[in-house]
């Protein structure tokens, strides 16, 4: 980032961007409205900084994917580590790879199934969070709008999201598990309003344009999201010298009705996990995922010729909803399916600290055949999956 | 806000920003399309400076509530600060309490039952503006699309918006009537359009999303607004130790007609009015409506403990519309009010010169029965408010 | 611009700003959808610079007429002059006066009816360019998604696009021919989309507020644009002292099909050519189209005084479209033309580097009378046209 601020350090202005480029492009020709495509998944515009020292800013606009939108807005108030509090529109404290993994430093382009389609995403609200016990133990809760990715609610009730986590062995340095995390997260609340999102996809976080990731399950359009949700998640993360791994079980319900009786509620549970593991071939060492400096930079220029680095990339992801999806008619099984999996093998390419390109194949395996263009059905979907990524 | 300059000052930019963060809480349950909900009702990034001393831009881009488009957009040219010309897209002279007051200075969190509903918000044209008589008196007259926070004319008719202010005794330091302002201001222009707004709220300017503030009056799908509109404002303002007093009366009329028969018009009067007093408890003085700079910082670190300051703050609002509106057919009598006041109670606490709370209570108070949820009509609606607001 | 930098020059940010504010006003009264009315066409937001020196970013964010959307965004991979690359949403390399004009520094206010009904306009994608033989020689080639001013594709098929570009004498300085460009360029790929734009139009560059600019065609609702794309450019561009000329030569082909039977294809032709010419009063010379800065300022100050630059500028402006728009059910010849012309005639006066003003007449005559209103027809139309711009 850039930054400008005051000689004491009290006033501070910092620009960052993020910009992202993917090219997705699919074995299956002819799908629609999903087609093999350039797109900018996210370009994003912050400001950050302080103004004076308890009082921090984080503003930020984002073009995601087709339009722009504001991301996320927020004041914390900093007196003390162990106790902040934030206000505003942030990401919420709900699953590991979303809480604590920026979508810049995430070994895989985009996150799990779990999250993409029921992930709280940011939201509007009061937080508390901070680190205890010489940052072995990190906690936020906060209260929330419960509109996933939304800015204002569509009821009266609010959410409530939490997240902990543990490092115990964080102050032995050096050691083999100084790096390992582990914890969990729940998010709760009443909801009544069309399912965000209506079409569960691949690699689409909550909603956004139709072309884009493979859809496997569309609710029927008289479907409503109404009663409790409540959905939980344990992870588990662990860096070592070349090494990340990083794992989360994520389960709970949701409730649902159709629009025309809402008290003939239907409570659907759903299941998942994913497994990344990630390593470095060029030798550089991680004890989180953060920006990343290579050990050599890309560069063809004489006397600074370098190639850069190489992270090799694996994922393993599952999702199951339960059969009540189908069997209480809220989609339609003869067009989606209730389990699907999908597996990612990639390398991260880092031309510098700045620039960093994925190259990667990411294969989806339906547990029945799902509708990929009018009658026509795929039971596999494959993807090779492009990105380059500007941060700073 | 941040800045960089050249050395000779001719050549500057700097960076502004308004965060707000509302809470808006109802007594009545269950509401629709309103809700209990938090919100970031603005979200303004400005961008402003001078290309050498006469030439100064001002460009902001906002986020309000749920998107994100233009706030303002012009080019200032100041030979000589008698007569400045604007050009571009900024706030019309039409009202003192929108023209003359920044919303992130305004005792009350949000503008008037008659500016939300009737006010020219802001607009894109030419203006002459300025102040004369050693700033004694103040003018701004423009043209305008006349289309209400637009960006493009729905006719070929131009809109005229002018005010005037007097401050007398500006001159006179430490005399006691130093700060009083008074003026008027007027808006007029032919008309033919959609009504803008075509939902009469409470506490929403202009537009936005439906689930923010309450409604009291829906003009019918079929009404247009056609023919001419004859706005004007009488205003007083008094500044003097602690105290804010604010006053503004505000009428004229609108023209509508059925879209099927546009010669079939009815001219709709308006007449509105409020008084807002403000007053700081903490000892800190006004002399206008700006940045406040607390005697003490809020902060709970040792050596440096204070409270920040606090401002009592109240309002009475009444707005009336001429009966023509349920006669005529251009709304109906059994869902909506045609008169209605507010009253808002609330206390402004800042914390330091860039961050302000506001914690009040609205009641509004509607002359018959309105309908808030299908079937279900209210004749008061009582609203917990909360907004936490940052601005550099 | 203004800049922040490191001293080692490696690590660089600027912000450009670009407002355009016009007035376009008809002699044609009563029209709709189209008004006369101030607009802003373009507020554009840049951000770009350097992060270390091979890496070029650059991110724009921009509102146009009535929304905000993502301008450009994209990495520049810059190891060697002779061939960069650039990864993102950019200017595609089609028409000089699109890839090679910056909007800014147009002599007229708007391009072409050929760019803005048949041009790429910007797109995501990959693309090399460089210059060669001492810079006589310009080139570019991408592969693009081929979505006119799009964020994702509507098929799986990828666009081409380049351009070449001659300045054969640019090393004979002082040479009459110093600043001669010629060259050519081509746009080619498959479709499969609602066409865009649906409605063509004399000065609205691919889609925006329909209020903005005659409409000359408008493409019946059940056609798509189905099958090969194939258009070419040739021009000639030459700067000499006060003197700017530019001409350019458009046409190739498009196919239409009804989308209730995609097999049955239309090859529709266009044909386009146009000329400018524009001189400067006032004595300021060009070697190119960039920032002008003029001999002396526009000041009314005492001492300072001055008037700005003054430059004439006229364009003629030749569209041609296929009968087979008509014969072959593509459009109603009752309500549309498939030919017209445009003349512009008008005067840029520059007050600064930073501020220009256009005044100036655009006629349009059409081949046929165009609908302009329910049941109203138009031959010709006529336009006052005035541009405030800032540029830093």
């Amino acid at each position: 980032g850039f930054e400008i601020q005051t000689e004491d350090t009290e006033y501070q202005l910092q620009f960052h961007n993020l910009t992202q480029m993917d090219g997705r492009f699919y074995t299956q020709a002819e799908q629609t409205p999903v087609h093999s495509t350039f797109l900018l998944p996210r370009e994003w515009y912050i400001f950050s900084g302080r103004l004076g020292k308890p009082f921090e800013y984080y503003v930020a606009i984002a073009q995601g994917i087709d339009n722009v939108n504001l991301l996320d807005s927020y004041l914390n108030v900093n007196f003390d580590p162990r106790m902040n509090v934030k206000i505003g529109r942030y990401k919420t404290p709900f699953t590991y790879e979303f809480y604590g993994l920026g979508i810049n430093a995430m070994p895989t382009p985009e996150r799990s199934l779990f999250y993409n389609n029921f992930g709280l995403n940011r939201d509007i609200g009061l937080m508390a969070y901070g680190a205890l016990y010489d940052k072995r133990f990190d906690y936020a809760v906060g209260i929330f709008n419960g509109t996933r990715n939304g800015y204002v609610d569509s009821n009266d009730f609010k959410d409530v999201a939490a997240l902990i986590n543990f490092r115990p062995f964080t102050k032995r340095e050096g050691s083999v598990l100084e790096s390992l995390n582990f914890g969990g997260s729940v998010n709760s609340g009443l909801q009544n309003s069309v399912p965000i999102p209506t079409i569960l996809r691949t690699n689409v976080p909550t909603t956004g344009n139709t072309a884009i990731g493979p859809q496997f399950l569309t609710f029927n359009s008289n479907v409503r999201e109404n009663g409790l949700r409540s959905l939980w998640s344990l992870h588990a993360a662990y860096y070592y010298r070349q090494l990340s791994l990083i794992a989360e079980w994520q389960g709970g319900y949701q409730s649902y009705a159709p629009a025309s009786d809402l008290t003939r509620r239907t409570r659907l549970p759903v299941d998942s996990y994913y497994v990344t593991l990630a390593y470095f071939l060029t030798g550089e060492t991680v004890s989180g995922r953060g920006v990343l400096k290579p050990n050599r930079n890309f560069d063809l220029r004489k006397g600074k010729f370098g190639l850069g680095a190489f992270e090799l990339v694996t994922r393993y992801n599952y999702l199951g909803i339960g059969d009540q999806v189908f069997t209480a008619g809220l989609a339609d099984p003869n067009l989606w399916t209730n389990h699907l999996y999908t597996v990612d093998v990639g390398v991260n390419w880092y031309w510098s600290q700045f620039v960093k390109v994925y190259l990667g194949w990411q294969r989806a395996e339906f547990g029945s055949p799902v509708v990929y263009a009018p009658d026509r059905f795929q039971r596999t979907s494959d993807q090779l999956w492009m990105r380059f990524q500007v941060y700073f």
